[in-house]
């Protein structure tokens, strides 16, 4: 019983008209890890060259997409619906951010409920009888004098924020490669020798200046967040500019 | 002095190619808000009319985009550069989702700071010198077996991430038109009268089950947050479903 399991959403797009935007759609898709696509009465047929070569690489997604004739038939097994729309239309609908629709989808998901999102045609939308198959409106906040998207862009803004409450990626995090965070040690120990190399020079002076001037100089470099291998390079340039010669690095 | 004053950041797009996506990414900037486009070194020319047809209106960013010969002359006046690319280059650099990139910048915007976001030419993505004029790298979490974005798609996560901050936009609400939500007087009125009807008709039965059956009754329509014209159209229901005849709505 896959009702049993986690589930992703559908993007079930209807009456969608260029094979070109069903192939940009299957992209945007498979960036955010769905696979599930319904098109309902594909203006050019299926299958489709056009979409096929729009999809950039999403041959999986394109080659499981099922066509139907009817919205109900393609929603039919679903038990949460979402209408994507633009514009208001006159009904009383529950209207929810791409992301607060995605925490909600992440919930159902999670309890096996299988949800799915309408697509309206390129240039008109969702008519009403679509939307109000829906069980609520899924709203884009963006520049009021300017709002229009384009049906894979669509796509993706509802994709991404779905696949953002799985991502485990940190907000922040610093790409090292193959090196290492510095130690403390070894920051303390590149510290010590830097201010005692400007102690010699009569860089750190008058005395009384010193404990600031030191403690900006840590700051300075406790913000790069070293690593390793630069904290060798940082010494190495020290021996070089109070010797003249290459550093060990 | 524009720089006392909260700024927006600029989009750079380094050796775009096709006119088209600079169309298109002028139109995703717009959505959002953003209206600073620079260009370096577009491969076709500037102006484009293909960039001009693509941008399905967002001509006033088109009509001041500006051109330039380098990355650092684009970015001179700027005081916080990032760079998108979708691939680690083997430098350490702070990698930040456009979510914390975004909340930075509209830090440093509110301060006046001026920012921008590199994006490389379409195929192959920003030169390791530019990553390394940038202070932190933005790397969007996808799908990481299919991550590749479009050029317009990737400006537009970005610019998505940025519009949210400051979108005053309720992340659920319930969209009424012209109607106000029913008072609470209006719903116990409605529900005292669904229930004296129910009562003579002896649904309510048998007395024991009935607070249940009237506690799921009120819940139900609760959940649906009426309007006070439904609350009047279900006033009418119930007549007609009674005595035959069409309600007052």
């Amino acid at each position: 019983m896959s009702d049993k399991f986690p589930q992703r959403p559908a993007v079930i797009l209807i009456d969608p008209q260029l094979g070109e935007n069903i192939g940009m759609v299957a992209r945007a898709m498979l960036n955010c890890g769905l696979t599930d696509l319904r098109l309902v009465r594909p203006r050019d047929g299926w299958p489709s060259e056009p979409a096929e070569a729009a999809a950039a690489g999403a041959t999986e997604v394109i080659a499981a997409a099922r066509v139907y004739d009817t919205t109900t038939d393609a929603v039919a097994e679903l038990r949460r619906i979402y209408a994507t729309t633009g514009r208001p239309r006159g009904m009383v609908k529950t209207i929810l951010t791409p992301r607060a629709a995605a925490e909600e989808m992440r919930g159902l998901a999670a309890e096996g409920t299988g949800c799915g999102v309408l697509f309206g045609p390129e240039r008109s939308g969702l008519v009403n009888d679509d939307i109000a198959l829906a069980d609520s409106v899924i709203e884009v906040p963006l520049n009021p004098d300017f709002r229009s998207l384009n049906l894979a862009q669509a796509v993706l803004l509802v994709g991404y924020e779905w696949f953002q409450l799985g991502a485990e990626t940190a907000s922040r995090r610093i790409d090292m490669g193959e090196g290492f965070p510095a130690t403390k040690a070894e920051m303390v120990n590149f510290y010590e020798r830097l201010e005692a190399a400007l102690d010699e020079t009569g860089f750190l002076f008058p005395p009384e200046k010193r404990p600031r001037m030191v403690r900006n100089l840590r700051n300075l470099f406790d913000r790069a967040e070293l690593t390793d291998a630069e904290v060798k390079t940082l010494h190495g340039i020290i021996s070089a500019l109070r010797f003249g010669k290459r550093g060990e690095e």
